[in-house]
């Protein structure tokens, strides 16, 4: 179980409609291969900067299957006018799970 | 409820006695006021990056109650010396709980 966490600034003022986009979108990702949860955090320091957390089974679920599927497309179609620069996306995997 | 999200980069080959040390560091976490949660997520590209993820009722609890503790001097003891850089944070909030 790995997470995608992808660093989005959007442009400025566009945050609402942004987060209403992550919502519609939510069926793409919940009919992934591999997919286990998908969230949408906001900063409080920076209110147009967002975390977009997707729990995927393996690397490969993200960018491999999820990156080459027609539902990619409609996720970025979705949001991607929102971008303020390209998204920084990092993968990460739980090393110690405290409580 | 916020998260804390601390990106940071330990000195190369330091990240198995940094997780160990974290862990060490747990109940420093659990005894703090408003706080709900720890994890430590390592970067699957850069085995040397980490994400302190840290749940705290207020951003209060973070920034003024923990950070004049004494707990927090003791956390900072602990893993200090495995930062090559100032960590990163940032707090965020759950705006899309998706699935």
């Amino acid at each position: 179980m790995i997470y995608e966490v992808a660093n989005i600034q959007v442009k400025v003022g566009t945050g609402p409609l942004f987060e209403q986009r992550f919502s519609q979108a939510l069926p793409l990702f919940k009919r992934a291969r591999g997919c286990n949860s998908a969230r949408l955090e906001r900063s409080v320091e920076h209110p147009d900067r967002y975390l977009v957390v997707i729990g995927w089974q393996t690397l490969d679920d993200h960018v491999v299957a999820f990156r080459t599927s027609n539902d990619y497309a409609l996720w970025r179609e979705l949001v991607g006018d929102f971008f303020a620069a390209p998204p920084i996306v990092d993968h990460t995997e739980v090393v110690v799970s405290g409580f």
